[in-house]
């Protein structure tokens, strides 16, 4: 936990002495009356925190937030729903990549149940988007939408993102990187010399796709993309894959 | 697990019944007798084996095996000594990416007990290098050195290394994007058009480098590169750090 991050009511009104931040607060920071730390509040500014005041069941803070947040990348990253444990991984490292926006979907050789877990039903799914901002130093969480099938994504996504890649590993002539290439330095109209106002990445779920979904790939004009011949964890593929898209595009060349 | 890897003993006398390969072949595999399935040698060959007989405790397999092992890529990387859980994961996930050697230092600012844990000295930190490999369906292992200090891990590494960048997020003023660049498209003995014959990337530990230790990067030559302004999991940034420079190589163009 780099960064703690706080609702804005919870920032003024202080937290019982039970929560997760308290505890960190108290016991891993080690942090003083008076003593600054850093804090953020969630989609909001970043600046300083002191505690105020401790009493027997609650923490009051005194704060003043003079950073702006900055924004995350104009990135989507569509994946198949997957086991909740794969998920909480995607969805606490891809926030931590700054990865703009999370579209899960069902897919056919999924779990269909996958979607009605209980990760996304209670509201769990969000502790995992704080975990990894609060890690990235980062206010701002991704927006997260669940959806029934592969073109219901792809339908959310619209039509005016510059680039969607799908990556398969069993019917792919292409890399990732070759694909991000040929469309960076084609002689077309997204040849701007900046990078895509959007970009969209599609990682199949730890089946793979069907010949069904491979069929409304080809049809929304999607590439099927590759990342190698080594066949990695759904999580992984979407770390990697994030990486090498942002790297390429030249999103990550300021640190 | 998508190949099953054996020793040539084990495969050639069988395995007891309760071995966790055992187990996922009857339960998961669901694989009766003479039912193929895909095995691999550790560090052999691979090819296909079948359930020859089950008695009470033990099975016994025939098997044919076809195929040479592919080479690992030739990606030294170096991280700082982190807490076990973590290990686990670079464990794992930098062998199902394909890394060649895996050289882990203690840091100035990592705790010194990190060397002596359980997970080295009982074997036990093997298991994730083998499940790294089956998801990845390869039967190679990274080779893997335990070391007191970053000093000592450039030593071993040796001079031979076309490359070596450390990713620092705080002193770093290149990405490792321009970094890779700037030595493949460099006008000097590297530019050879081709991937170099070996990479090292060096990443640190949680708390970052000290500064004698950013001394001994500069002493030798290595470049302080970034991934990007947001701080990463120690775990995340090594499958980042892997994806992007073996991307940029071109290690990932075959599939």
């Amino acid at each position: 936990m780099n960064l703690i991050l706080f609702t804005e009511e919870e920032l003024k009104e202080g937290l019982p002495a039970d929560d997760r931040r308290a505890r960190h607060l108290l016991t891993v920071l080690r942090r003083g009356l008076e003593e600054p730390f850093d804090v953020g509040i969630i989609n909001g500014r970043r600046g300083k925190a002191r505690l105020r005041s401790r009493s027997g069941d609650r923490l009051t803070f005194d704060f003043e937030l003079t950073d702006l947040p900055e924004e995350l990348f104009p990135l989507t990253l569509m994946v198949g729903l997957s086991r909740p444990q794969t998920m909480r991984r995607i969805l606490r490292d891809a926030t931590s990549l700054g990865v703009g926006r999370l579209l899960f979907f069902t897919t056919e050789r999924g779990e269909a149940g996958y979607a009605q877990a209980t990760l996304f039903r209670s509201g769990e799914y969000r502790t995992h988007l704080i975990d990894g901002a609060q890690q990235a130093f980062s206010t701002r969480l991704p927006a997260v939408r669940i959806l029934p099938s592969l073109s219901a994504a792809l339908a959310e996504e619209g039509e005016g993102g510059l680039r969607v890649a799908a990556l398969d590993n069993y019917e792919a002539d292409r890399s990732l990187r070759a694909g991000v290439a040929a469309w960076r330095d084609g002689p077309d109209e997204h040849d701007t010399g900046g990078p895509p106002s959007t970009v969209s990445l599609i990682v199949g779920s730890e089946r793979g796709w069907s010949a069904g979904e491979r069929l409304v790939l080809r049809e929304h004009g999607v590439p099927l993309l590759h990342l190698g011949g080594r066949v990695l964890r759904t999580e992984v593929a979407c770390i990697s894959a994030v990486s090498i898209a942002l790297s390429m595009l030249g999103f990550l060349d300021r640190s």
